[in-house]
């Protein structure tokens, strides 16, 4: 349960995009900035993190721009089409990147973790793509 | 819907409380976050803006502490409880300080993101107080 | 003064690019995050508070984009060329964006912080135009 | 080179303590986000990982933390003493824990990013703790 839906109603002008799609990209993107913050966690906490390290930095880097872009989407006030669409597609980059690394290490070393931050991040790749052509990319 | 409790259960691990205060704090955290920032923007849109100074710089300085204690409660690596404990009386004070802003202009103003936002802030400051209790506060 | 360059010399490890672009555009990058966040507040604590609108939301979300940046620029381990561009290329377009704004404001309405702000903002497009070619955009 | 004190200075109103003391709370702050940032991506870096598993945590806490607090000590406008208070005790506290777990990987293991990421840690707690007498803590 969010209030990111809620909050998006009561502004007091029109959003910048159609409710759902917005709403989308905000969550999507608060949830990969902690599923990847989570996940550079998990895998330092793993026996084997000297084969992690790509996945740690990527996680720790992809949870940066994600907590950014997050933020700026939910700015409607004098939304500026060119801003958003700078950072939603870095962020769109990096969750696909982080998704990659993920997914590799879910397949290959079992990591649970790891394949449910995929999860997460490719839900926000998505979210980002979809908002990319909202805000007419 | 988030991942964070799929992340925590797949956290090769004990985590450092119970899982379902942890995860309600989590998600507390970021959620409040993304109101918070919302709420800063949504006053900064209203036509009385010049009212709603007090209230933009609480939500900015709230979020901020949000996003900085949903990340650090995410970690359970090498958790330590003075660090966890630190964030968590910040954030907790953050959204009291917040929540009484915000219920002041839903009140007297009839600011329905102010209200949104106070709940968010409520909903943070309990998990928050709960988390410090099952950390030993 | 900045410990940035030390920590860099300190990694146990190379370099992803030419130290001196390097440790500029990190400096830069933090530096523009802080007065981006100061400019948005000044603008805030004006009495044309309203004609301020869209300089506020472009500096909170400037500050976003060069903080993430920052922190992204200053990870060496397993660093990834793609996941840099792409944080690089976002925040000297919010650099560029923002300057704009502020230098607007600086002529029009005689703001000294906004001309301080985008000094800072234009020192920072610079930056990561450099680390971009350093880089291999 | 930061534009703090600069930004500072054309804040339109008068600043919520000691210019001097608030610049130097402010720039070390942000240094101390950036090194601890460093400093964990150093760890990571380094052969024996796994032994640094507790910094590389502590170190991403305290980045957390001091970025926080730098963004709130920057904000003048309805500068709340209650809410910077909250937010300097975190982060004197996240930088005291740091700086010594940094000071022990510095003696016993010889790690020179750990020994450059404690002064920048001691830097700011110190700062932190000015900061906190000239607000009344």
């Amino acid at each position: 349960m969010t209030h990111a839906r809620k909050m998006l109603d009561t502004y007091p002008g029109s959003a910048a995009m159609d409710a759902a799609v917005l709403v989308e990209c905000i969550e999507a993107c608060f949830d990969c900035a902690q599923s990847c913050s989570a996940c550079a966690d998990a895998c330092l906490g793993e026996e084997e993190v000297s084969h992690l390290r790509r996945c740690i930095t990527m996680c720790l880097n992809c949870s940066e721009v994600c907590a950014a872009t997050g933020r700026i989407v939910s700015r409607q006030t004098d939304f500026e089409p060119t801003m958003a669409r700078a950072a939603l597609q870095a962020c769109a980059e990096a969750c696909r990147l982080c998704a990659e690394e993920c997914e590799h290490h879910a397949r290959e070393m079992n990591m649970e973790h790891c394949r449910v931050c995929a999860e997460a991040c490719r839900r926000c790749e998505r979210a980002c793509g979809d908002a990319l052509s909202a805000v007419g990319a």
